[in-house]
């Protein structure tokens, strides 16, 4: 994992072998990062996505190990107020071989060539409560 | 829709039932939101597509019932300059359960757990003027 | 192409027929851009895909030649160090009409109703530099 602050935002390339969702926590705690927005392109293989199902209210889990383009990535850091702890909130989307896209929520991947991140950090931290009907942790922005 | 600002940009947070696209040019209006830029994570149901068939000259629409994972979502907010009131354009992709992706141009869509979403305000309006040939409001930006 | 600066950003608009990649260069060459990232919506035809195939070390190519609804669009403009020339890397999914998506690196496409982009420039350059592993020009960020 390489970054570097420019201006207001930060470039985060992370190589061949490292992991995105864990590198983005790491960042994130060695910057002491307030909380902020991401997106990104590059290529990842095993990844791992889910679909909330609102019904069953988890996610729906799959694992895609072959080897593909990021078409779409954004994300979110925000902050969990009971242990100070970074959230990582990220959708993707991905082509494979055949140019068909593939997406959900992302719990990680693995970077096969690169991953070419902007983050836009914003000095207020966002929060996250639990909502009790879903049991996820949602956006506190009253 | 809960909303506030953080420096130069807002958090905007959607819940179970509410519409998208109404919801921010309702925001647009609250706010007196000149012009600017959003993106969006979340879950929806009932999204209202539509692809614009340049030979008809008319948008080709579907709405895609079940619930949703959103994997990305961009758009524009601007002003007609005839009437003056706010432009939104949205462009979104989002997964079914079969983590397939579907998307186009947004009409509309219901959220579902939560709409998780950025804007980016400008000082200046962005203005759009009927393009003749495809009946279309299209960007002013000379 | 049109365009113009409003506060620290640029929009740039391209309609009917013009390339998207060239257009992006020609901007940033007219703009001497230093380097920067854009997203964009839009609508485009004969777009020239590639997924790079980690084993043979090449793009995999494709031609869609059908007319799209862009519903993402993601690159940056970074600085080659030996020529000093831009860099556009741009990863894009669009959808067909039975909303349907594909997706994956950009080498070109064509606009058919209208290309609205939004670019955030850098005031330092990103530089690429070969990996010899993959002979890609990556991001040079340390």
């Amino acid at each position: 994992m390489n970054y570097k602050k420019i201006d207001d935002i930060y470039l985060l390339c992370l190589s061949e072998g490292e992991r995105v969702i864990s590198s983005i926590e790491s960042f994130a705690e060695l910057e002491k990062i307030t909380s902020g927005f991401f997106w990104a392109v590059g290529a990842i293989k095993n990844v791992e996505l889910g679909i909330f199902d609102i019904e069953e209210k988890e996610y729906i889990r799959a694992i895609f190990k072959d080897y593909y383009e990021i078409v779409s990535c954004h994300g979110n850091i925000s902050v969990d107020p009971e242990t100070g702890k970074h959230l990582i909130h990220t959708h993707i989307s991905f082509a494979d071989k055949q140019f068909n896209i593939h997406g959900g929520h992302l719990f990680e991947a693995e970077v096969t060539v690169t991953f070419e991140m902007v983050f836009m950090p914003v000095t207020v931290p966002i929060y996250r409560n639990i909502n009790p009907k879903f049991n996820l942790k949602l956006w506190n922005v009253v």
